[in-house]
């Protein structure tokens, strides 16, 4: 019985626990920067195992748990990411959140049961393999800057070889597994914009600086970032997704704030499209006097899958004789993003999308959603998929 | 003793009766439609005197009080409004608002006093001239709709042969009053506009209709109704006062909502203006997909100043004996709106300025400023302008 | 027989004399800056009187005609200009022009006929008034820069007191005289704006810089000059009356020339709305990458009618016994604009309205249209409106 | 010796006449749509061969020569293009155009010189293979509509299995082959527009619809096209490439047009972007009273290459013997367009490209450059590389 054949054994009779968990987590949810309770819930978990668990890493509730196979070797990380989102809960599952407004609504309770239950199960399995595998416990993937950056930030990682993780998607069939190569989620970028103008009376223009004016001319302005600036071959989004200026009717206002979100697939565009913003900021305050303020904020970069990892890993699920996967899929890049880009920016690897489609339900909803809901299945087919990669890619040259 | 004569000299007896009433209503403030007690007030100081008071008008607060004279002949209005406004006084008066955040800050107090104590004197010589003089107290200037509307609808001015009224303004030196023949003061519509667009994912703009996007092209092509649409040698204003889609950066907006103000200084522009306006909403909606509901509001009309009565009242002025006008002007007209145009568009009549600026003052605080205020010698100027355009037009043939 | 009665007895006589000078000029018009012939046979019409002649003043066809009277004393200008447009004529008088393509339509033929004959009329009774008329025979008036800038900065007429014009109007009725206090013309600048992008494949934006799409958000932009930079009492006009970049369909352009003419009323606008555009084209070079060309020229000033110097001329026209006067209006300011302007802004004076609509027309086609024709009445009416206001003004203190 | 080997040694002791014809039609030729020498030249070419020569096509210039092999089979077509551009030529070649202002600044010399002296050997050769091979020789692909469209219409193609084309590119190394899966190059469309306004005097905005003005919204707002309404994964482009509004300064024009093109690289996206073109310009005429008139052709089909076909090919040339391939390599998408997609949209097929940099140049000048050259050592890998891929695809199940 080789090792794969040890641990897919070990995971099916542990799925009833690993759904448990998940049930547990998935009650008990806990915002971004602010799941402690979940963090201490996982660390306990490791407690009495012959493992290194590294909490509280640079002052947040990230954790890294070290399992240090029979032999040196190569270093793998496996991430699963633990926060949850400011959403209240419409399903109508028994283990409906217990925490009012806080859902898991993205499936990071089941991306966290099953690397506790492939973490332990590889810890039980210490001895028949060599190398090194770190279990990437990921607090705050919801909210910039994300938990991802300081982890990395704090060199705990800096030894990894290679680094996988795994989403979990119920618009995609429970059973298929879908890989991308290269650029796969888009990068991020948040800004806001404060236009100071000149208030006063809504009669006397001429005595103003009109804010709403020049704020709708960046509207209009920073299209053509867009449809004219950028390569059409990639994919860039600009949004302005908040404009700020309530009152009445009779005052010009004084200033206004404008807030958005950037998008790019191609990591060369990130600090262009900033330059060309302030390009248009710079003039638009020339052309109507105002003063701009931009706080613009670099969040995730474009998640890179590395391309012969991705080839790698494709190759080892294809040849797997776990009977879990129904179908191994190109999926097409997202422009969702995901701090997973943080790892793999510094390590190759690749990110892939487990399907989670309930049973009997023609179109899930998606991600995000208050009615979101996977199909519990999913937990054991991502914990074999990166348990497998693992021992596969821990055993390459 | 001419009655003339015989007016400024009560008048001028009665100047400290005049300037306590204006202290009084200074330090009793009430908000536009809420002014009760005032209207008692003025109510209870015409209770015993030979009068027909009407209160209640339209259910609200304004007052008429119809003095008859010797004889049947013509009959004029004159006008002062006494409601306040929402801003928490600034100054250092002895008589300072005792109502918080309510403040007599546009000199509706000196006009209430300065026509309680011309009525009283009127009342006293009412056998001394021959016709009627319609005394309106006019509540709720300041608010749209005003309160001069339901006062005219109610009918009860429906016999006037001319109106009057004066504005104190203290950036005129006091002793200076002021005329405009034609198109004194700006017409007033305003607007609230939502913009229903359908929202989404901020990385994913072709799911949605962004209705900021759509919104920021109606503040640019709107300013083409001022630029293009209306003849240049017309006062025009179109501002956009308020844009209000707040939110944060990562969801496109559902809707949002923008409101504004329009002015114009010919009458015939009011309903082209908004036609206008619904012409660009219409092609918003074609060329964007958003739902615009436009929620237009003609407020007060144009003041004309009858260019007849006008010139009548200032002849008259020009020949007063009362030595108390040092400066007859003609103004420019003003941005500004008043509701004072209601009865001017049923009934010839002239808004006369009054300069009020305090002695000893070079930049007096304008109307509506937090430290606004008044010189009190206008009262007595102001009564006797009134009283003796009021007498000399009641001869008129 | 008074001075006055003399002339216009005398101008009667000539009637028909001056109707033939008028067919003869328009027979020959000629075009501004090149209208050599019409100089000539003004100089000529002078030769063997008793005045001073000089022509060719800075090297152009303007003439000033200078009668020195009885006495030294006040010194009046009169202007009429003779340049015609370049018009094919469509009328079927029998005096059409024989100039093909160049036409009198805007009534300088009979501006120039009434000049010479009261000129003459003047000379012969020059031993009856004091003080000295100078005959402006002007060119160039419809062509920017206009000949009254180069008489004026001549210096020939610096000892002017007053200065008079007259416009014929055949929208108006024959028989009216139109008086504008203030200002009544509009001044205007035009411009030539060049935007240089960089040109390209069509599909290829990024490698670009388009100049259309710059060239459009200049014009979007521009319009908030006029409708929230000046103010809203003023009359300002500023309109983009070409754009140029012609092409097929598959080149991103290099450069776009777009033009544009300004108006204003106010001539303390002159240079802001110049800087205004300058600051929107500053912004855009910031925020397009493009780089702009403004060649911005200060055309003819706003015409400014003395308001003493009109009331007077009202005065002695409303006094008149000539009997030519039907109707003394008071005319709308116009947004065209004249060179006369230049005059009034080194010398106090009135420029006057002379209704001119030909006998059983209803709607006269207005100046500058093929069809344009004046009824031949308003020469003789001219000739006595002038007349008579620059002898009444010669013996003013 | 097998027939590759057979055809390859033939097609290499035809490599000096291959590059004669290349000369040949270099130095004359033909504008789109009007190259009847050279498609003469052509048919003269396969006079007295055992072939089926049709030759105009539709009433146009088009060739196909079908060949016969020795049994019934498959059918597979070949094309290369014919026509020249209107360029003047800036080479110092020898054979530089004869014909003053139009050059074979493309490559299609080269391409018709390979495919006849393929078609020549393959013609040798036919009794040694099965099938049908039809020799596409296309005029017009420069011009819209392009002549492949008419050939495709024809219905003379409608017995093909496959089609191949090839094009050089001097910005790819000689001895480069490159290949692209699915949508290689982006379909087009392209655009008249005529906005028809109401002109009028420049001074006078309100008595006018200034279509200049709804223009430059019409191209603000088009930018939302890419920015807001296309997937941003997809490619897009809309340039608005004239603005033709000529005039001077003074008068608000009648009517201006504008032209442009649009680019996409995903046929679902065709009617969309055309759909989006017509709901902003519909809003236009609403927003500002214009009429507009909108000529919007669909041009060239996105070119897909079909997935299976590509790969095959890749497949063929990766084990092809003949030495004439350094490196075949996986080129991106263009944003160019190319009517071969027309032979596609029925079809399956692959267009390929070959690289021609002339040698030792580092920066060749690209397609359509007045300086535009090729290495002539492309001519003969074209031919053998078209060559392999139609024997080895006949030989297909």
């Amino acid at each position: 019985m080789s090792i794969t054949e040890k641990l897919f054994s070990r995971l099916e009779e542990k799925e009833g626990r690993m759904i448990e968990i998940r049930r547990y987590l998935h009650e008990n949810p806990e915002l971004s920067f602010k799941e402690e309770k979940t963090a201490q819930y996982i660390a306990d978990f490791y407690k009495d195992k012959d493992v290194k668990v590294t909490t509280g890493i640079e002052g947040e509730n990230g954790i890294v748990v070290e399992i240090n196979g029979r032999n040196p070797g190569r270093t793998i990380g496996l991430r699963a990411d633990f926060d949850a989102l400011p959403i209240t809960e419409e399903t109508d599952v028994p283990f409906k959140s217990k925490n009012d407004g806080v859902m898991h609504a993205c499936g990071h309770d089941g991306h966290t049961a099953y690397l506790l239950t492939l973490g332990e199960t590889l810890i039980e399995l210490k001895d028949e393999w060599d190398g090194t595998i770190k279990l990437i416990h990921q607090h705050a993937e919801e909210v910039p800057p994300g938990g991802a950056k300081s982890i990395v930030a704090s060199g705990i990682l800096d030894d990894l070889d290679e680094v996988y993780g795994i989403h979990l998607f119920p618009m995609y069939e429970t059973g298929e597994v879908g890989l991308v190569e290269g650029n796969a989620m888009a990068g991020r970028s948040n800004f806001n914009l404060h236009i100071q103008g000149s208030g006063g009376h809504g009669a006397m223009p001429e005595t103003t600086i009109d804010p709403i004016v020049a704020g709708s001319h960046f509207v209009t302005q920073v299209q053509s970032i867009v449809s004219r600036r950028m390569n059409p071959k990639h994919t860039t989004v600009v949004s302005v997704t908040a404009f700020e200026a309530p009152g009445g009717q009779n005052v010009i206002q004084d200033k206004v704030t404008l807030r958005g979100t950037v998008r790019y697939m191609e990591e060369e565009n990130k600090v262009p499209i900033h330059d060309e913003m302030v390009k248009i900021l710079n003039g638009l305050e020339t052309a109507f006097g105002v003063t701009c303020e931009l706080d613009y904020i670099y969040d995730s970069p474009v998640l890179y899958n590395d391309p012969e990892k991705t080839q790698a890993a494709e190759d080892i699920l294809k040849n797997s004789k776990g009977g879990h996967i129904s179908n191994i899929a190109h999926h097409d890049p997202s422009s969702g993003s995901e701090d997973f880009s943080y790892y793999l920016q510094k390590t190759p690897g690749t990110f892939i999308n487990v399907g989670a489609k309930p049973d009997g339900v023609e179109n899930a909803y998606i991600n995000h959603h208050p009615k979101f809901d996977i199909n519990e299945k999913s937990l054991l087919i991502s914990a074999k998929v990166l348990g497998e990669v693992a021992l596969s890619r821990l055993e390459n040259e």
